[in-house]
Protein backbone atom coordinates (compact mmCIF):
# COMPACT_ATOMS: atom_id res chain seq x y z
CA UNK A 1 0.00 0.00 0.00
CA UNK A 2 1.30 3.63 -0.61
CA UNK A 3 2.70 5.79 1.81
CA UNK A 4 2.07 8.83 4.14
CA UNK A 5 4.16 11.13 4.27
CA UNK A 6 4.43 11.76 7.91
CA UNK A 7 7.13 14.28 7.65
CA UNK A 8 9.61 16.04 5.30
CA UNK A 9 12.49 17.74 7.16
CA UNK A 10 15.26 19.33 5.22
CA UNK A 11 18.59 17.98 6.46
CA UNK A 12 21.90 18.80 4.87
CA UNK A 13 21.34 19.65 1.11
CA UNK A 14 18.53 17.21 1.08
CA UNK A 15 15.53 15.72 2.54
CA UNK A 16 14.44 13.30 5.18
CA UNK A 17 11.50 11.92 4.35
CA UNK A 18 9.86 10.16 7.38
CA UNK A 19 7.03 7.54 5.31
CA UNK A 20 4.54 4.96 6.89
CA UNK A 21 2.34 2.37 4.64
CA UNK A 22 0.21 -0.86 5.51
CA UNK A 23 2.73 -3.80 4.96
CA UNK A 24 1.03 -6.99 3.28
CA UNK A 25 4.25 -8.91 4.35
CA UNK A 26 3.49 -8.09 7.95
CA UNK A 27 0.73 -7.14 8.27
CA UNK A 28 1.06 -3.78 10.32
CA UNK A 29 1.65 -0.09 9.38
CA UNK A 30 5.07 0.24 8.84
CA UNK A 31 7.76 3.43 9.34
CA UNK A 32 10.76 3.77 7.02
CA UNK A 33 12.82 6.91 6.56
CA UNK A 34 13.95 7.84 3.33
CA UNK A 35 16.90 10.56 2.77
CA UNK A 36 17.23 12.13 -0.48
CA UNK A 37 20.08 13.27 -1.45
CA UNK A 38 20.87 16.98 -2.66
CA UNK A 39 21.06 15.42 -6.31
CA UNK A 40 17.77 14.11 -6.33
CA UNK A 41 16.93 18.12 -6.40
CA UNK A 42 19.09 19.26 -8.35
CA UNK A 43 19.72 16.80 -11.34
CA UNK A 44 17.66 15.94 -13.78
CA UNK A 45 17.25 12.81 -15.66
CA UNK A 46 19.86 11.06 -13.31
CA UNK A 47 19.52 7.84 -11.59
CA UNK A 48 20.60 8.01 -8.09
CA UNK A 49 21.26 4.80 -6.27
CA UNK A 50 19.94 3.47 -2.87
CA UNK A 51 21.76 1.82 0.31
CA UNK A 52 19.62 0.17 2.42
CA UNK A 53 20.88 0.75 6.20
CA UNK A 54 19.39 -2.05 8.21
CA UNK A 55 19.50 -0.77 12.40
CA UNK A 56 20.37 -2.74 15.30
CA UNK A 57 17.81 -4.37 18.22
CA UNK A 58 15.91 -1.78 19.90
CA UNK A 59 15.85 0.75 17.12
CA UNK A 60 13.51 2.42 14.82
CA UNK A 61 14.29 4.13 11.79
CA UNK A 62 14.90 7.23 13.43
CA UNK A 63 17.71 6.62 15.48
CA UNK A 64 20.06 6.04 12.64
CA UNK A 65 18.33 8.56 10.91
CA UNK A 66 19.26 11.26 13.60
CA UNK A 67 22.85 9.74 14.69
CA UNK A 68 24.84 7.91 12.24
CA UNK A 69 25.02 11.28 9.95
CA UNK A 70 24.74 9.39 6.44
CA UNK A 71 23.29 12.52 5.35
CA UNK A 72 26.44 14.60 4.23
CA UNK A 73 27.51 11.41 2.70
CA UNK A 74 24.68 10.78 0.38
CA UNK A 75 24.88 14.09 -0.80
CA UNK A 76 28.87 13.85 -1.50
CA UNK A 77 28.63 11.03 -3.43
CA UNK A 78 25.03 10.88 -4.69
CA UNK A 79 23.01 8.30 -3.46
CA UNK A 80 19.77 7.82 -1.39
CA UNK A 81 18.92 5.94 1.57
CA UNK A 82 16.58 3.94 3.21
CA UNK A 83 16.29 3.10 6.69
CA UNK A 84 13.62 0.53 7.25
CA UNK A 85 12.81 -0.60 11.07
CA UNK A 86 13.31 -3.48 13.10
CA UNK A 87 10.00 -5.05 13.03
CA UNK A 88 6.60 -5.27 12.95
CA UNK A 89 4.94 -3.26 16.26
CA UNK A 90 1.79 -3.01 17.05
CA UNK A 91 -1.49 -4.09 19.08
CA UNK A 92 -1.45 -7.87 18.23
CA UNK A 93 2.26 -7.90 17.01
CA UNK A 94 3.96 -11.22 19.27
CA UNK A 95 6.35 -9.89 21.24
CA UNK A 96 9.38 -12.15 23.35
CA UNK A 97 7.08 -13.63 25.76
CA UNK A 98 9.82 -12.85 28.32
CA UNK A 99 9.35 -9.30 27.43
CA UNK A 100 13.48 -9.20 26.49
CA UNK A 101 14.95 -6.91 24.00
CA UNK A 102 16.74 -8.86 22.05
CA UNK A 103 13.52 -10.69 20.55
CA UNK A 104 10.35 -10.01 19.23
CA UNK A 105 9.09 -6.35 18.55
CA UNK A 106 12.14 -4.29 17.50
CA UNK A 107 14.35 -7.70 16.97
CA UNK A 108 12.99 -9.27 13.76
CA UNK A 109 16.64 -10.38 12.76
CA UNK A 110 15.09 -9.74 9.02
CA UNK A 111 14.29 -13.30 8.27
CA UNK A 112 10.99 -14.75 7.19
CA UNK A 113 9.68 -16.52 10.46
CA UNK A 114 8.39 -20.14 9.86
CA UNK A 115 7.37 -20.74 13.19
CA UNK A 116 3.61 -19.19 15.22
CA UNK A 117 2.87 -17.21 16.76
CA UNK A 118 5.85 -14.98 14.55
CA UNK A 119 5.20 -16.43 11.21
CA UNK A 120 2.17 -13.84 10.48
CA UNK A 121 3.85 -10.74 10.96
CA UNK A 122 7.55 -11.66 10.93
CA UNK A 123 8.22 -11.44 7.32
CA UNK A 124 11.26 -9.01 7.38
CA UNK A 125 13.44 -10.56 4.65
CA UNK A 126 10.23 -10.30 2.24
CA UNK A 127 9.79 -6.96 3.32
CA UNK A 128 12.72 -5.28 3.25
CA UNK A 129 13.96 -7.07 0.25
CA UNK A 130 10.89 -6.99 -2.31
CA UNK A 131 7.76 -5.26 -0.59
CA UNK A 132 9.55 -2.60 0.37
CA UNK A 133 11.42 -1.48 -2.83
CA UNK A 134 8.57 -2.30 -5.06
CA UNK A 135 6.70 0.48 -3.03
CA UNK A 136 9.14 2.75 -2.41
CA UNK A 137 9.31 2.59 -5.97
CA UNK A 138 5.61 3.42 -6.80
CA UNK A 139 5.71 6.05 -4.47
CA UNK A 140 8.39 8.08 -5.80
CA UNK A 141 6.80 7.06 -9.75
CA UNK A 142 3.27 8.54 -8.43
CA UNK A 143 5.55 11.52 -7.32
CA UNK A 144 6.75 12.13 -10.99
CA UNK A 145 9.91 10.79 -10.39
CA UNK A 146 11.31 8.02 -10.98
CA UNK A 147 15.06 8.52 -10.42
CA UNK A 148 15.39 6.51 -7.58
CA UNK A 149 16.59 3.48 -8.49
CA UNK A 150 15.54 0.99 -5.79
CA UNK A 151 16.46 -2.68 -7.74
CA UNK A 152 19.50 -2.42 -9.41
CA UNK A 153 22.52 -0.13 -8.38
CA UNK A 154 21.92 -0.87 -4.50
CA UNK A 155 24.32 -1.45 -2.02
CA UNK A 156 23.33 -2.75 1.67
CA UNK A 157 24.74 -2.25 5.02
CA UNK A 158 23.73 -2.07 8.58
CA UNK A 159 24.43 -2.10 12.26
CA UNK A 160 24.62 -5.19 14.67
CA UNK A 161 21.44 -6.81 14.43
CA UNK A 162 21.12 -5.26 10.80
CA UNK A 163 24.51 -5.93 10.13
CA UNK A 164 23.89 -9.32 10.00
CA UNK A 165 20.52 -8.70 7.86
CA UNK A 166 23.13 -6.94 5.24
CA UNK A 167 25.35 -9.48 4.99
CA UNK A 168 23.12 -12.44 4.70
CA UNK A 169 21.18 -10.48 2.01
CA UNK A 170 23.66 -9.54 0.37
CA UNK A 171 25.06 -13.57 0.78
CA UNK A 172 21.69 -14.87 0.11
CA UNK A 173 21.35 -12.54 -3.65
CA UNK A 174 24.62 -12.81 -4.48
CA UNK A 175 24.40 -14.92 -7.35
CA UNK A 176 21.73 -12.48 -9.31
CA UNK A 177 24.17 -9.57 -7.82
CA UNK A 178 20.73 -8.21 -6.14
CA UNK A 179 22.92 -5.88 -4.15
CA UNK A 180 26.34 -4.51 -5.61
CA UNK A 181 27.61 -3.57 -2.30
CA UNK A 182 28.21 -4.87 1.29
CA UNK A 183 29.10 -3.04 4.63
CA UNK A 184 28.75 -3.64 8.00
CA UNK A 185 29.50 -1.90 11.43
CA UNK A 186 30.02 -4.18 14.29
CA UNK A 187 27.29 -7.18 13.21
CA UNK A 188 26.00 -10.35 14.53
CA UNK A 189 28.66 -12.47 12.12
CA UNK A 190 28.02 -16.07 12.60
CA UNK A 191 24.38 -15.85 14.73
CA UNK A 192 24.41 -20.00 14.61
CA UNK A 193 27.41 -19.48 17.03
CA UNK A 194 25.93 -16.99 18.94
CA UNK A 195 23.24 -16.59 21.92
CA UNK A 196 21.41 -13.54 20.03
CA UNK A 197 21.20 -15.51 17.04
CA UNK A 198 20.56 -19.05 18.18
CA UNK A 199 17.75 -17.34 20.30
CA UNK A 200 16.39 -15.40 17.18
CA UNK A 201 16.94 -18.01 14.52
CA UNK A 202 15.32 -20.86 16.99
CA UNK A 203 12.25 -18.68 17.81
CA UNK A 204 11.78 -17.50 14.39
CA UNK A 205 12.93 -20.69 12.55
CA UNK A 206 12.43 -23.24 14.34
CA UNK A 207 14.98 -25.86 16.18
CA UNK A 208 16.29 -27.42 13.02
CA UNK A 209 19.23 -25.71 12.47
CA UNK A 210 19.20 -26.97 9.05
CA UNK A 211 16.87 -24.29 8.15
CA UNK A 212 19.17 -21.31 9.78
CA UNK A 213 21.80 -22.02 7.19
CA UNK A 214 19.84 -20.08 4.80
CA UNK A 215 20.39 -16.85 6.56
CA UNK A 216 23.35 -17.27 8.43
CA UNK A 217 26.36 -15.80 6.73
CA UNK A 218 28.87 -18.25 8.47
CA UNK A 219 27.62 -20.84 6.26
CA UNK A 220 26.77 -18.44 2.87
CA UNK A 221 30.16 -17.45 3.12
CA UNK A 222 31.11 -20.79 2.18
CA UNK A 223 28.17 -21.89 0.05
CA UNK A 224 28.27 -18.42 -2.25
CA UNK A 225 30.88 -18.09 -4.95
CA UNK A 226 32.67 -14.83 -5.08
CA UNK A 227 32.84 -14.30 -9.03
CA UNK A 228 34.65 -11.11 -9.24
CA UNK A 229 36.85 -9.07 -6.65
CA UNK A 230 33.83 -8.46 -4.69
CA UNK A 231 34.90 -6.97 -1.22
CA UNK A 232 33.25 -6.68 2.27
CA UNK A 233 33.76 -3.90 4.28
CA UNK A 234 33.29 -4.46 8.52
CA UNK A 235 34.28 -2.22 11.01
CA UNK A 236 34.31 -3.56 14.98
CA UNK A 237 35.11 -1.63 17.92
CA UNK A 238 37.52 -3.54 20.76
CA UNK A 239 35.76 -1.34 23.22
CA UNK A 240 32.02 -3.32 22.38
CA UNK A 241 30.46 -4.95 24.64
CA UNK A 242 28.67 -7.83 22.47
CA UNK A 243 32.20 -8.00 20.33
CA UNK A 244 33.55 -11.24 21.81
CA UNK A 245 29.88 -13.04 22.82
CA UNK A 246 27.50 -12.11 20.43
CA UNK A 247 29.36 -10.08 17.04
CA UNK A 248 32.20 -12.36 16.53
CA UNK A 249 33.19 -11.23 13.35
CA UNK A 250 36.64 -13.22 13.45
CA UNK A 251 34.32 -16.70 13.20
CA UNK A 252 32.96 -15.10 9.74
CA UNK A 253 36.89 -14.66 8.43
CA UNK A 254 37.61 -18.25 9.99
CA UNK A 255 34.57 -19.19 8.12
CA UNK A 256 35.40 -17.86 4.63
CA UNK A 257 39.30 -19.46 5.13
CA UNK A 258 39.61 -21.34 1.68
CA UNK A 259 36.95 -19.95 0.06
CA UNK A 260 36.55 -17.68 -2.74
CA UNK A 261 35.83 -14.69 -0.06
CA UNK A 262 39.05 -15.82 1.42
CA UNK A 263 40.91 -12.46 2.32
CA UNK A 264 37.94 -10.71 0.77
CA UNK A 265 36.22 -9.50 4.02
CA UNK A 266 38.40 -6.79 5.36
CA UNK A 267 37.39 -6.40 9.02
CA UNK A 268 39.12 -3.31 10.65
CA UNK A 269 39.20 -3.92 14.36
CA UNK A 270 39.11 -0.14 15.84
CA UNK A 271 40.54 0.17 19.09
CA UNK A 272 38.17 1.54 21.99
CA UNK A 273 34.94 2.36 19.83
CA UNK A 274 32.30 0.53 21.95
CA UNK A 275 28.26 -0.43 20.33
CA UNK A 276 27.02 3.13 20.04
CA UNK A 277 25.78 5.26 17.20
CA UNK A 278 29.06 7.12 18.11
CA UNK A 279 31.00 4.56 16.73
CA UNK A 280 29.05 3.95 13.57
CA UNK A 281 29.13 7.73 12.98
CA UNK A 282 32.90 7.79 13.19
CA UNK A 283 33.06 5.29 10.34
CA UNK A 284 30.22 6.08 7.99
CA UNK A 285 32.62 8.24 5.92
CA UNK A 286 34.88 5.34 5.28
CA UNK A 287 31.64 3.14 4.37
CA UNK A 288 30.06 5.53 2.54
CA UNK A 289 33.19 5.98 -0.02
CA UNK A 290 33.05 2.01 0.07
CA UNK A 291 29.40 1.94 -1.06
CA UNK A 292 30.50 4.79 -3.65
CA UNK A 293 32.99 3.24 -5.48
CA UNK A 294 30.86 -0.18 -5.62
CA UNK A 295 27.59 1.88 -7.27
CA UNK A 296 30.10 4.08 -9.22
CA UNK A 297 29.38 6.93 -8.02
CA UNK A 298 33.59 7.82 -8.15
CA UNK B 1 34.04 20.14 43.10
CA UNK B 2 35.69 17.51 41.22
CA UNK B 3 34.37 15.41 38.27
CA UNK B 4 33.70 11.73 38.38
CA UNK B 5 33.89 10.41 35.15
CA UNK B 6 30.35 8.37 34.24
CA UNK B 7 31.27 7.46 30.56
CA UNK B 8 34.66 7.97 28.34
CA UNK B 9 33.59 7.39 24.37
CA UNK B 10 35.54 7.21 21.75
CA UNK B 11 33.80 9.23 18.99
CA UNK B 12 35.62 10.13 15.87
CA UNK B 13 38.83 10.62 16.22
CA UNK B 14 39.04 12.00 20.04
CA UNK B 15 36.78 10.98 23.28
CA UNK B 16 33.68 11.86 24.76
CA UNK B 17 33.99 12.53 28.53
CA UNK B 18 30.72 12.65 30.25
CA UNK B 19 30.88 14.09 33.51
CA UNK B 20 29.72 15.29 36.90
CA UNK B 21 30.04 16.89 39.74
CA UNK B 22 28.39 19.11 42.41
CA UNK B 23 27.81 22.57 41.82
CA UNK B 24 28.19 25.12 44.72
CA UNK B 25 26.17 27.40 42.39
CA UNK B 26 23.18 25.03 41.72
CA UNK B 27 23.62 23.01 44.71
CA UNK B 28 22.63 19.92 42.50
CA UNK B 29 24.79 17.58 40.88
CA UNK B 30 25.16 19.06 37.47
CA UNK B 31 25.86 16.71 34.25
CA UNK B 32 28.42 18.06 31.57
CA UNK B 33 30.02 16.42 28.10
CA UNK B 34 33.10 17.05 27.45
CA UNK B 35 34.78 16.39 23.29
CA UNK B 36 38.30 16.01 23.51
CA UNK B 37 39.51 16.33 19.75
CA UNK B 38 42.08 14.13 18.03
CA UNK B 39 44.54 17.33 18.75
CA UNK B 40 44.38 16.76 22.46
CA UNK B 41 45.82 13.48 22.00
CA UNK B 42 48.12 13.07 19.43
CA UNK B 43 50.21 16.51 20.03
CA UNK B 44 51.93 17.77 22.62
CA UNK B 45 52.23 21.24 24.46
CA UNK B 46 49.83 22.63 22.09
CA UNK B 47 46.38 25.08 23.78
CA UNK B 48 43.55 23.77 22.45
CA UNK B 49 40.80 26.27 22.82
CA UNK B 50 37.33 25.45 23.83
CA UNK B 51 33.64 25.80 22.26
CA UNK B 52 31.39 25.86 24.68
CA UNK B 53 27.74 24.80 23.32
CA UNK B 54 24.40 26.16 24.85
CA UNK B 55 21.26 23.61 24.58
CA UNK B 56 17.59 24.56 23.97
CA UNK B 57 14.89 23.52 25.78
CA UNK B 58 13.90 19.94 26.56
CA UNK B 59 17.21 19.17 26.29
CA UNK B 60 20.54 17.56 28.46
CA UNK B 61 24.35 17.52 27.57
CA UNK B 62 23.26 14.26 25.33
CA UNK B 63 21.29 15.37 22.53
CA UNK B 64 23.91 17.70 21.16
CA UNK B 65 26.49 15.62 21.57
CA UNK B 66 24.80 12.88 20.25
CA UNK B 67 22.37 14.80 17.15
CA UNK B 68 24.69 18.13 16.53
CA UNK B 69 27.56 16.16 15.27
CA UNK B 70 30.43 18.28 16.39
CA UNK B 71 32.95 15.89 17.08
CA UNK B 72 34.23 15.79 13.09
CA UNK B 73 34.76 19.93 12.74
CA UNK B 74 36.36 20.06 16.35
CA UNK B 75 39.07 17.02 15.03
CA UNK B 76 39.07 19.25 11.73
CA UNK B 77 39.92 22.79 13.45
CA UNK B 78 41.38 21.03 16.77
CA UNK B 79 38.96 22.74 19.73
CA UNK B 80 37.25 20.94 22.51
CA UNK B 81 33.69 21.11 23.00
CA UNK B 82 31.78 21.83 26.12
CA UNK B 83 28.04 20.83 26.23
CA UNK B 84 26.98 21.82 29.95
CA UNK B 85 23.16 20.99 31.18
CA UNK B 86 20.10 23.51 30.49
CA UNK B 87 19.35 23.90 34.00
CA UNK B 88 19.79 22.67 37.79
CA UNK B 89 18.16 18.79 38.33
CA UNK B 90 16.96 16.33 40.67
CA UNK B 91 15.01 16.01 44.26
CA UNK B 92 14.09 19.56 45.54
CA UNK B 93 14.91 21.45 42.33
CA UNK B 94 11.44 23.86 41.67
CA UNK B 95 9.78 23.44 38.47
CA UNK B 96 7.07 25.45 36.49
CA UNK B 97 4.26 24.81 38.76
CA UNK B 98 2.45 24.64 35.36
CA UNK B 99 4.63 21.27 34.31
CA UNK B 100 5.12 23.28 31.22
CA UNK B 101 8.62 22.56 29.07
CA UNK B 102 9.69 26.00 28.60
CA UNK B 103 10.09 27.21 32.32
CA UNK B 104 11.66 25.64 35.39
CA UNK B 105 13.92 22.34 34.80
CA UNK B 106 15.53 22.02 31.73
CA UNK B 107 14.44 25.72 30.88
CA UNK B 108 16.78 27.61 32.94
CA UNK B 109 17.55 30.35 30.20
CA UNK B 110 21.09 30.60 31.65
CA UNK B 111 20.34 33.65 34.22
CA UNK B 112 20.78 33.77 37.84
CA UNK B 113 17.48 33.91 39.47
CA UNK B 114 16.96 36.44 41.68
CA UNK B 115 13.22 35.60 42.54
CA UNK B 116 12.09 32.90 45.12
CA UNK B 117 11.75 29.53 45.11
CA UNK B 118 14.25 29.85 42.23
CA UNK B 119 17.22 31.67 43.39
CA UNK B 120 18.62 28.68 45.19
CA UNK B 121 19.33 26.75 42.38
CA UNK B 122 19.02 28.36 38.97
CA UNK B 123 22.29 30.26 39.21
CA UNK B 124 22.94 29.15 35.56
CA UNK B 125 24.95 32.32 34.33
CA UNK B 126 27.39 32.28 37.23
CA UNK B 127 27.32 28.14 36.77
CA UNK B 128 27.94 28.08 33.21
CA UNK B 129 30.80 31.18 32.97
CA UNK B 130 32.37 30.62 36.25
CA UNK B 131 32.37 27.47 38.44
CA UNK B 132 32.11 25.14 35.26
CA UNK B 133 35.19 26.45 33.58
CA UNK B 134 37.23 26.49 36.54
CA UNK B 135 36.36 23.04 37.75
CA UNK B 136 36.89 21.55 34.24
CA UNK B 137 40.62 23.40 34.23
CA UNK B 138 40.98 21.60 37.76
CA UNK B 139 39.47 18.63 36.71
CA UNK B 140 42.03 18.32 33.67
CA UNK B 141 45.32 19.83 35.26
CA UNK B 142 44.84 17.02 37.82
CA UNK B 143 44.73 14.51 35.19
CA UNK B 144 48.05 15.81 34.15
CA UNK B 145 46.82 18.10 31.14
CA UNK B 146 46.93 21.69 30.89
CA UNK B 147 46.13 22.17 27.09
CA UNK B 148 42.43 22.53 27.18
CA UNK B 149 41.69 26.34 27.22
CA UNK B 150 38.81 26.93 29.42
CA UNK B 151 39.37 30.79 29.48
CA UNK B 152 41.35 32.51 27.39
CA UNK B 153 40.54 31.56 23.79
CA UNK B 154 37.29 30.27 23.78
CA UNK B 155 34.14 30.63 21.78
CA UNK B 156 30.34 30.43 22.71
CA UNK B 157 27.60 29.10 20.90
CA UNK B 158 24.07 27.61 21.07
CA UNK B 159 20.47 26.98 19.85
CA UNK B 160 17.20 28.03 20.81
CA UNK B 161 17.37 29.11 23.96
CA UNK B 162 21.32 28.35 24.19
CA UNK B 163 21.58 30.47 21.19
CA UNK B 164 20.24 33.26 23.18
CA UNK B 165 22.72 32.14 26.04
CA UNK B 166 25.69 32.41 24.20
CA UNK B 167 24.61 36.10 22.74
CA UNK B 168 23.39 36.93 26.15
CA UNK B 169 26.89 35.93 27.23
CA UNK B 170 29.28 37.33 24.86
CA UNK B 171 27.43 40.59 24.91
CA UNK B 172 27.58 40.95 28.27
CA UNK B 173 31.20 39.92 28.52
CA UNK B 174 32.13 41.48 25.52
CA UNK B 175 34.54 44.80 27.25
CA UNK B 176 36.67 42.05 28.88
CA UNK B 177 36.48 39.99 25.39
CA UNK B 178 35.92 36.95 27.48
CA UNK B 179 34.42 34.94 24.38
CA UNK B 180 36.49 35.07 21.06
CA UNK B 181 33.75 34.27 19.00
CA UNK B 182 29.52 33.91 19.26
CA UNK B 183 27.04 31.80 17.13
CA UNK B 184 23.92 30.75 17.62
CA UNK B 185 21.34 28.79 16.29
CA UNK B 186 17.96 29.56 15.84
CA UNK B 187 18.40 31.90 18.63
CA UNK B 188 15.68 33.38 20.75
CA UNK B 189 17.14 36.83 20.38
CA UNK B 190 14.97 39.42 21.90
CA UNK B 191 13.28 37.77 24.63
CA UNK B 192 11.98 40.33 26.12
CA UNK B 193 10.05 40.63 23.44
CA UNK B 194 8.88 37.32 23.05
CA UNK B 195 6.35 34.70 24.92
CA UNK B 196 8.97 32.24 26.00
CA UNK B 197 11.57 35.35 27.47
CA UNK B 198 9.23 37.17 28.82
CA UNK B 199 8.20 34.12 31.48
CA UNK B 200 11.44 32.98 31.96
CA UNK B 201 12.60 36.65 32.94
CA UNK B 202 9.69 37.37 35.04
CA UNK B 203 9.53 33.93 36.72
CA UNK B 204 14.08 33.99 37.46
CA UNK B 205 14.08 37.41 37.72
CA UNK B 206 10.71 39.21 38.56
CA UNK B 207 8.00 41.21 37.02
CA UNK B 208 10.53 44.21 36.64
CA UNK B 209 11.93 44.89 33.53
CA UNK B 210 14.85 46.65 33.85
CA UNK B 211 16.44 43.90 35.58
CA UNK B 212 16.18 41.73 32.39
CA UNK B 213 17.84 44.49 30.44
CA UNK B 214 21.45 43.03 31.33
CA UNK B 215 20.63 39.58 29.83
CA UNK B 216 18.67 40.49 26.90
CA UNK B 217 20.78 40.59 23.75
CA UNK B 218 18.10 43.21 21.98
CA UNK B 219 19.07 45.85 24.83
CA UNK B 220 22.51 44.53 25.13
CA UNK B 221 23.76 45.34 21.41
CA UNK B 222 22.73 48.58 22.21
CA UNK B 223 24.93 49.17 25.58
CA UNK B 224 27.75 47.14 23.73
CA UNK B 225 30.64 48.82 22.00
CA UNK B 226 32.03 47.00 18.62
CA UNK B 227 35.70 47.58 19.39
CA UNK B 228 36.75 45.75 16.15
CA UNK B 229 35.19 43.86 13.30
CA UNK B 230 33.90 41.32 15.89
CA UNK B 231 30.70 39.39 14.16
CA UNK B 232 28.14 37.39 15.06
CA UNK B 233 26.87 34.11 12.90
CA UNK B 234 23.12 33.29 13.40
CA UNK B 235 21.33 30.77 11.02
CA UNK B 236 17.30 30.18 11.47
CA UNK B 237 15.29 27.95 9.33
CA UNK B 238 12.62 29.46 7.46
CA UNK B 239 10.26 26.65 8.33
CA UNK B 240 11.13 26.14 12.42
CA UNK B 241 7.86 26.49 14.17
CA UNK B 242 9.09 29.11 16.78
CA UNK B 243 10.58 31.90 14.13
CA UNK B 244 8.28 34.23 13.68
CA UNK B 245 6.44 33.93 17.72
CA UNK B 246 9.54 32.98 19.92
CA UNK B 247 12.95 33.36 18.02
CA UNK B 248 12.64 37.03 15.76
CA UNK B 249 16.04 37.45 15.02
CA UNK B 250 14.84 40.30 12.86
CA UNK B 251 14.36 42.16 16.28
CA UNK B 252 18.23 42.07 17.28
CA UNK B 253 19.12 42.98 13.60
CA UNK B 254 16.51 45.76 14.09
CA UNK B 255 17.78 46.50 17.66
CA UNK B 256 21.65 46.53 15.73
CA UNK B 257 20.75 49.72 13.49
CA UNK B 258 22.40 52.66 13.64
CA UNK B 259 24.97 50.66 16.79
CA UNK B 260 28.59 49.36 16.26
CA UNK B 261 27.24 46.23 15.41
CA UNK B 262 24.80 47.58 12.46
CA UNK B 263 26.05 44.76 9.75
CA UNK B 264 28.28 42.99 11.94
CA UNK B 265 25.19 40.48 12.65
CA UNK B 266 25.41 37.73 9.59
CA UNK B 267 21.83 36.73 9.83
CA UNK B 268 21.02 33.46 7.65
CA UNK B 269 18.07 32.53 6.48
CA UNK B 270 17.75 28.90 5.43
CA UNK B 271 14.82 27.97 3.52
CA UNK B 272 12.55 25.00 5.16
CA UNK B 273 14.93 23.85 7.48
CA UNK B 274 12.58 23.21 11.31
CA UNK B 275 13.76 23.79 14.70
CA UNK B 276 15.49 20.17 15.17
CA UNK B 277 19.25 19.05 15.12
CA UNK B 278 19.07 18.07 11.57
CA UNK B 279 18.96 21.59 11.20
CA UNK B 280 21.75 22.48 14.03
CA UNK B 281 24.37 19.32 11.98
CA UNK B 282 23.33 21.19 9.22
CA UNK B 283 25.49 24.21 9.56
CA UNK B 284 27.59 23.37 12.34
CA UNK B 285 30.27 23.08 9.63
CA UNK B 286 29.94 26.90 8.60
CA UNK B 287 29.81 27.74 12.33
CA UNK B 288 32.64 25.48 13.42
CA UNK B 289 34.69 27.49 10.63
CA UNK B 290 33.91 30.73 11.86
CA UNK B 291 34.85 30.04 15.46
CA UNK B 292 37.87 28.18 13.96
CA UNK B 293 38.88 31.76 12.11
CA UNK B 294 37.94 33.58 15.51
CA UNK B 295 40.26 31.27 17.57
CA UNK B 296 42.91 32.04 15.36
CA UNK B 297 43.04 27.94 14.12
CA UNK B 298 42.78 28.79 10.79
Amino acid sequence: MTFQIKQEIASCGGKLMKLSHTSKQTGTDMEVNVYLPKQYFHKQDQSIPVVYYLSGLTCTPQNASEKAFWQPQADKFGFALVFPDTSPRGEGVPDDPEGSWDFGISASFYVDATQEPYRKNYQMFSYIHDELPRELSHFFENRGSSKLDFFENIAITGHSMGGFGALSAYLKFYAERKYKSCSAFAPVSFPSKVQWGRKAFGGYLGQEEEGWKSYDPGHLIKTTTNIGDDRILIHQGTGDPFYKEQLKPELLLEASKGTSWDGKISLNLVEGFDHSYFFVSTFVPEHAKFHAKNLGLI
